[in-house]
């Protein structure tokens, strides 16, 4: 089918390519023309403009924006909407707030306008991968839009089937859902980017308390110089904590097992912190969650008044003074 | 080659079977006989008596133990070590505490006999996926013992090779490493289990947020009844959070999406708090394996002293008066 | 000087008979007729409703609401802000969020209606002790009312001067301040919210750790049947742990060291929840004051699906079936 | 009474002042001789070596160490042993862990030596305030010796009476308590350090979010530039989180508020260790506990290998180069 698509970064270019080569016609525009001519000769079609990208659609048209999510994917859809006619769809495909979706529905129903959130997760690997897609939308709106969704999905491939499994349809066999109404789709890849930090901080803890093992100051018959290359190779096989992340830490590990390239100030993007919000809106207890996020955020200072205070009532209780930092 | 081993159950059957399937001589003993009688059939030798298992091995022996870590195995190698001769080796293939396996091999040494630790991860599914071994053992003794191991593990698979590996030996994508001296073998091992909590625990915690989603406590239009089955399938696929354990979620939700059968109390063995204590006396920050063993204590009680404590401050100082338990 | 106050529960009341005892003149409304009526006695006028409150006071008028926050405080502003006349001023001595103060004192300004918060702690204690305030305001508005905040609060007392304080003015050691402008005062109590989730929790915790000691799963030797009543008294004294908590702790168990009234569901209140959300919104980590709001909201639940899908994993990978709960 | 003491640092020589000034015999031996020469003005007796204090001494002879745990009072005490004769008794007043504690006292039951652990808060304001102490001993141990707890301890002070309290003798409120047999007083000081490093962590916490608040970051009418140094002072009157620690906070912050004295790395000591080592073998959920320490160890490590190995995974899933440090 055709396909609207706006922002043409890592993830947009793949997600237009990946479309084409499954025989579905796809216009883009990009800020940024020379991006956008650039993918051209993949049989991308280029619009110079927002309004030049909707008129070059036939109704009811759709419209993916693949932008940061905020400012640029609001201002972009606030146009949008002024462009577009009833019975056209807009489908946010960025890491947009699950409320904003909400909002966002809901201020373009009256113009006879849908509106679709997907979450997507595959970053950088989709082209090859495919992307594995949450989609939040109203039936009918999901139900056109479906082909698209089974093109960018990574498809059943060679992975083994659930045992037991016996589900009424096999999207997610084939890498995506209709999570449920507007909004579902963000959620869900909120709270899968919430996990995500945690798992990345299980192994990472595990990891340092390996390399850590080699220091001096451990007895000589406990210290062990591990090659953890090796570990996080060999765990990939048979072991319970074989992953993708896994993987991809043994890929890391193989090239630079020190780590050396890397200045151990760890960004954070919204879903994270989102997913502690929801946690602490719904009162449920996610302790794994949030100091994955904490330690985020105190890898990338020094220093901090908090740390400052312990010091300072150290030495208001008992005289102490702090030694160096290793 | 040959092997005697001791104790048959979930894992040292299996890990029998698979000997004697890629051509080794296994000799068997277990302190229930009909356990060992069972496995004549496979191909397995039996010994009525651990001297009779030692007695049907030609120097030097190799003996693996697979019993419950602590007393059992304590005891069975301390037994082992009047009935065996220098150049004799016992493997302890249980959940050992790394520092045990230190004294051990110290202990042993002046009696001739070697010792090897081997953690060993695959869990039921051994038998059919192969075991994922991390071996602490001199060097001479684990060459010695390899072709075991190598039978053991998973071997190559079909598994991607990691981008960028250069390794001096492939063992590790065999499926098992040589991971240092003794104790070595059993710290990586440890340290596996706790990254497996926190693992856990991360996709808990996010699985927990999806469910607790359709509370009638929400707005109504926050509100998702989402599919959580189909949400661990569709993760399998080209997600970050890709997993083994993902893959057991799905299967357990495929199943029973509500998780009926569970009572939530939740256990834990000794190498998650191992792991816990070596990261205390490393000095080593991990909130996340830490918190997640902590969640596991805490579903096993309810109405902690702890609770009541605080129930009873916020008496104090506000009159507060606490509602029922949800 | 004169005040009007709306809302006449636990803290509503004893501010009135404070402030009356200091010679302030006091009117007063509550929705409970009854309620109102019983403060006659001790001298504190009585309005039948909101505008015969409004009329009953001099302009400028000044008019504290001391109601729960969200729905009942919202409405109660609203209603005032019809009756109220360019120069008045409404004070919101509740527990609510700072940036609804913020939002009110800007919808309040294009009628020249004042906003001031009131962070207020001491809870049923505050008629004997005082009130600690935190007041946000415009600098005007907070000199005006200035005299109530020094009859509401404790005074200085006997406490030891601050070595080394050599502050511009002494209100803070008299128990009060202005923190800042419109919503810092919130702020400020909001966070002294979350401190106090965080001190609370560490007490419990070491009281929980104390009162385990006596478990007959330890050796014997290790096993203390420890006076906890005794040990709360004796920390009173001259340890670095002294604090009103700890008096507090050491009331309840001197009548109850069991503390078996006490269910364990242990409640929180927005300002705990608001505190993680700022820690999140301006990337501070707070790993105590979360985890004891998500210890707070485990204490309310059995049996949660995190928990069940964690037995569920375990079953899946090791065949594992839980023990019964403690 | 007379008593020999073994260490005049800190503690020790303040220890000694405040048993002679209540009328005690003190005999001191340091292993610096000036040390215990500065003490003779004092009227404290001066021994040359170990052997000559014991020799000066009456039996049974009383003889407290308190010297750095761990190795100086070990080996201290070995000597001692050797020294003394069969009635005498022998006062660990340092930071000793429990468990040592009751495997010396084994070790000297054969010789007729007798055991006391004396858990001790109070730090560098001991000799003013008087020192709160946990003592594990035998009864008549205990009885023997309690005239020295006496004086060292605060007494009843002008602390107001806890209400309904109702014990059989009044030592926790002279600040003294007899915890249990030997070492439950440092076992009860363990804890009591524990919940220490907790409530510093919850104010430290609480003051960083208080203090980032007027980060340029946040929008300009949610910015608040808070006195922190009077938010402390204000809370030591009325307010619910009131604490020694809170003086001590508002006494730094008197004289620094920006605390720019201090490195922001934070020692740890052996109590804080033990108390989670004692949680994870107690099975108690102690996550405030645990985490303030966990903030320690972060505090004094920069760019750690686990942190590294995050921005490594996710430069591999998604080509994310991290930003540089704050």
């Amino acid at each position: 089918m055709q396909l609207g698509i706006i922002g043409l970064g890592r993830m947009g270019g793949n997600i237009a390519r990946r479309l084409v080569r499954d025989g579905h016609e796809v216009v883009a525009y990009d800020q940024d023309a020379a991006t956008a001519q650039a993918l051209v000769d993949d049989g991308i079609g280029h619009a110079e403009s927002l309004a030049a990208l909707v008129e070059s659609l036939d109704a009811p048209r759709a419209v993916w924006v693949m932008l940061p999510a905020g400012e640029p994917t609001e201002a972009t859809i606030d146009a949008l909407a002024e462009l577009m006619a009833p019975g056209d769809t807009i489908i946010d495909g960025g890491n947009t707030f699950y409320k904003d979706d909400i909002r966002r529905a809901k201020a373009l129903e009256p113009k006879g306008l849908n509106y679709v959130d997907v979450g997507t997760s595959g970053g950088v690997w989709g082209l090859e991968r495919g992307y594995c897609m949450m989609v939040g939308a109203e039936d009918a709106t999901f139900d056109r839009l479906e082909p698209l969704f089974d093109s960018l999905a990574p498809g059943y491939g060679d992975l083994e089937r659930t045992r037991g499994r016996n589900a009424p349809n096999e999207r997610a066999e084939r890498g995506y859902i209709h999570a449920g109404p507007v909004g579902a789709g963000h959620y869900v890849k909120m709270v899968h980017n919430g996990i995500e930090y945690g798992l990345m901080q299980a192994y990472a803890e595990g990891f340092e308390l390996m390399q850590s093992k080699a220091s001096p100051d451990l007895p000589e018959d406990q210290r062990f110089d591990l090659n953890l290359a090796d570990v996080a190779e060999v765990w990939r096989r048979g072991s319970v904590v074989s992953s993708w992340l896994l993987d991809l830490t043994a890929q890391a590990l193989a090239g630079d097992p020190r780590l050396d390239h890397y200045s151990g100030a760890v960004s954070d993007s919204g879903e994270g912190r989102w997913t502690v919000d929801a946690a602490v809106e719904q009162g449920v207890s996610t302790p794994v969650l949030a100091n994955a996020l904490f330690s985020r955020f105190a890898s990338r200072k020094e220093n901090t008044y908090a740390n400052r205070l312990l010091s300072a009532m150290r030495f208001g209780f008992g005289g102490h003074v702090e030694p160096p930092k290793q």
